[in-house]
């Protein structure tokens, strides 16, 4: 979510839809794994997109009450109509931007980011914006990947290009896609104590089933995403970019392997921290 | 463990045989952590070194029998005085290239190797060579790191080309800093069956006690062990050094984040292949 709703890296089309909900629930215990609020809770997740996230935490917390917001009113529709026909009656959806909280401080329990961080142009402004929307003693929980950690065999000059290709446009979208190595400095420079970081990392080679198709349904097709766009901002030529996804399917292939981190961050809102 | 010990990378002063000792017993339970073998069982430990891995292998496997070989006397003769010293008699050392194994056929239970292969020039054949000296069903355990896995923050040019340095100098001593991705194809390639990747992924920051002076004491002093070489071979120079070493080192101060990953593999020899 960035401040610029038509400035998201990886665009709002149908195939980036299913993407991201590929993605949630082939990662979901990777990433959701302890993330369990207990009842009554009342937590923020803060840019929800097209609910990708939002269907997993509201069924592992069934009775806490979810508030969850997104800054493109087209994917929160979208989210809506999802969680409504998955049948999970605890979250309310609202339109809002990250960096402008329509709340009072010290609303929510929890609050929740995920992939969001790595859009805005000011990751620290947002957590500071979080912070004050959070009671003293609330946690925040941040999920954010870091394409840095992408280590793959074979390995190529051309396939770390695509990628590179991508960590550029985001970038000047004023973003950033390596923000993962990051989480525990931004956390605990936005006043967050007891700030611990949960690395995430998958393995995906032939030998464990179904991994390799999550690597092409989610990260290749991510990459893939910004074909045009980096072709037609100079950043590579229609051959080498090509290639460069040739190179990448290659590691989903036979003898191929491809691994990734995703740095999990909590943190807490010191009880004294009004 | 080189076939030519004179090219071992790391080179072998005192300094180096600290440093190996350190990451030993730094890394041992992330490391060794799975591996235990039975009572009686008979082990190949194939390019010991100056026998850090071989202190945690004989301690945590204490009724087993090991072998443990390299190549370098002056290496073994450190070994032994440090696993005598430490009171094990569990462990028999003995002067061998990992490439001409002096042993029949399946003479052993199981073959562990850590940070071994990276060395070798043809690490198929090693494979191969140790495949055949372990009995039908035996297993074979691999540790070995990857240099591509390393990232931290600031994340600067400057740091990677010291790194850069380090696998360029090993790629022409004929070793791979590079492997641990490889793995999984290797011991596949090598004939083992059921083979299964399991990454040990270490992140250190000023978060988690002890674990930023690990990365000077076992990354940083690698990657420093090699300066005069990267110098002489034209790599790099004093001044690009010096800047990259001071950027590693800022990785592991206030707001600093420094992440590895160590592949084990574990692959089994198939009960009908004799």
């Amino acid at each position: 979510m960035s401040a610029d709703p038509r400035s998201y890296v990886h665009g709002r089309s149908d195939r980036e839809s299913t993407r991201l909900h590929d993605q949630a629930s082939g990662l979901g215990f990777l990433l959701h794994e302890g993330t369990c609020y207990p009842p009554g809770s009342n937590i923020l997740e803060a840019g929800c997109g097209v609910g990708a996230q939002t269907l997993l935490l509201a069924g592992n917390s069934p009775h806490a009450q979810f508030v969850s917001i997104d800054i493109s009113p087209e994917s929160l529709a979208q989210a809506q109509e999802r969680v409504l026909r998955e049948g999970f009656t605890n979250v309310t959806f609202r339109q809002a931007d990250i960096c402008i909280l329509p709340f009072r401080a010290g609303t929510f329990d929890h609050v929740f980011v995920c992939f969001t961080l790595e859009h805005i142009p000011d990751p620290l402004l947002a957590l500071g914006n979080l912070k004050k929307v959070l009671r003293p003693g609330g946690t925040i929980t941040v999920i954010e990947g870091d394409h840095g950690s992408a280590i793959f065999y074979p390995d190529t000059k051309a396939a770390h290009h695509v990628i590179d290709c991508l960590v550029t446009l985001q970038r000047q979208a004023g973003g950033n896609a390596l923000i993962g190595r990051e989480l525990e400095h931004l956390l605990t420079d936005a006043g967050f104590v007891d700030v611990k970081i949960f690395p995430r990392q998958t393995y995906a080679s032939a030998s464990i089933a179904g991994s390799s198709e999550a690597v092409r349904s989610i990260f290749i097709a991510m990459i893939e995403g910004v074909r045009e766009q980096a072709i037609a901002e100079g950043l590579i030529d229609p051959e080498g970019w090509d290639r460069g996804i040739r190179d990448l399917y290659r590691t989903t292939e036979q003898n191929g392997m491809f691994c990734y981190t995703f740095f999990k961050a909590v943190g807490r809102k010191g009880v004294e921290d009004l």
